[in-house]
């Protein structure tokens, strides 16, 4: 039987992928990635220029991403339904004996999108997950300060949480990731006002999930046109020699 | 001037570390990494048989580790002298033109010990820090589960907090991570307890921050002679399709 892949390819430079996860590729013959219908895709895009020449693609289309809110009930129906096909198209290529590289943004157990074929995947066939930087570690270096000192608290934060539970969490730790900005921008800002830690807030824009990444200030963001792959960090100030 | 890189090495396998830090690695002239006295270093362990032949080695040993609690004030005098002594080797091969590559363990920004030189040289000398793969990371692949679902909160611990701090931060996370077990063990498992989480907490360890990881349920733990360098993780069980 062949194996699943789960190759995180780390936060966008492909400079920082693994070695594991370069090999993997640069051998790979059947490549599958997630994408916006429409769309070249996000993982699809930083390694191009890597896979081989007769590598075989599937490119796995959202049926829906942010048109339908993910409470409303359809939203599940489409998905479980989309994440069932293309497992078993996974499924069919592994009983054939061929390995399949999926294509993973950041790191693929961490808020990864591949944890849904994963879950479908692990009873079935043999499936290997390569972790890799995530985008906070590739955000954070990009601020060139560090997140973490001593006995820092960090808390990782959706900025699609409600408001006051954003706040509450914000006001409680030290060192601070808040991810999923996008339409929620407004919300977070207001959160991190009311939670004391506005001031010392930092926005990375991944503007293509590669170098081109911007730093600022929050408070000094005049364009509010953030990407969804927005990181907002606050550094710890923890204990230090 | 020379440039005195931040190298993340990541979790422990060579694998897992980026091309870029797998480059400058085997193109090192200067190589620098923390020790403990009379040990061989685990960062220079995870690089052994990687390095150039004429790399020239610079271990910094630290003057005390564990034996002066943190909180005594002899221990910031130790540690600052020394800081400030290897930060002055490396100024001066920087300012001879000279590349140093330092390696660090896991990622350099997140409570690492490189940022304790990072601090002292940024303002000096040019200072490149490459990102790499958390130990948690490492350790949430290794328990084959993904850490965080949909709008879960992630937060990262240290062992070394107070008891009722611990607890407190359990009790309110969805998913969570513990580093700095080590004689910290006994109270973790009580914070874990009072916060609710004990049953579905899993400790990583790192025999040699290589591949000889263990997974085990912390239920299920019987030798409690657990090294400084594991991980306890709890995972999210957020909403998906």
């Amino acid at each position: 039987m062949g194996t699943i892949y789960g190759l995180g390819l780390g936060p966008g430079d492909p400079d920082l992928m693994s070695v594991r996860a370069h090999r993997l590729l640069t051998n790979a013959k059947h490549v599958a990635f997630f994408r916006k219908k429409g769309r070249k895709g996000q993982a699809r895009q930083i390694v191009e220029g890597l896979l081989p020449e007769n590598a075989i693609e599937f490119p796995m289309e959202y049926p829906v991403t942010t048109e339908i809110s993910v409470h409303d009930p359809r939203y599940n129906e489409l998905l479980s339904a989309f994440y069932a096909e293309v497992t078993q198209h996974l499924i069919e290529l592994a009983n054939a004996g061929e390995d399949v590289v999926v294509l993973c943004e950041g790191d693929p157990f961490f808020y990864g999108s591949f944890m849904h074929l994963y879950a479908r995947l692990r009873d079935v066939v043999p499936v290997d997950v390569v972790p890799a930087i995530t985008g906070m570690s590739g955000a954070w270096t990009a601020t060139e300060t560090p997140i973490t000192w001593g006995d820092d608290v960090l808390t990782v934060l959706m900025g699609t949480l409600e408001q006051d539970k954003l706040t509450d969490y914000i006001r409680r730790t030290d060192a601070l990731v808040i991810m999923k900005i996008g339409s929620n921008y407004d919300k977070v800002v207001t959160a991190l006002k009311d939670g004391g830690k506005f001031d010392d807030a930092w926005l990375v824009q991944f503007a293509t999930m590669g170098s081109k990444q911007t730093v600022t200030k929050l408070s000094e963001m005049t364009d509010h046109g953030t990407p969804y792959f927005s990181i907002v960090i606050v550094h710890g100030q923890g204990r230090r020699p």
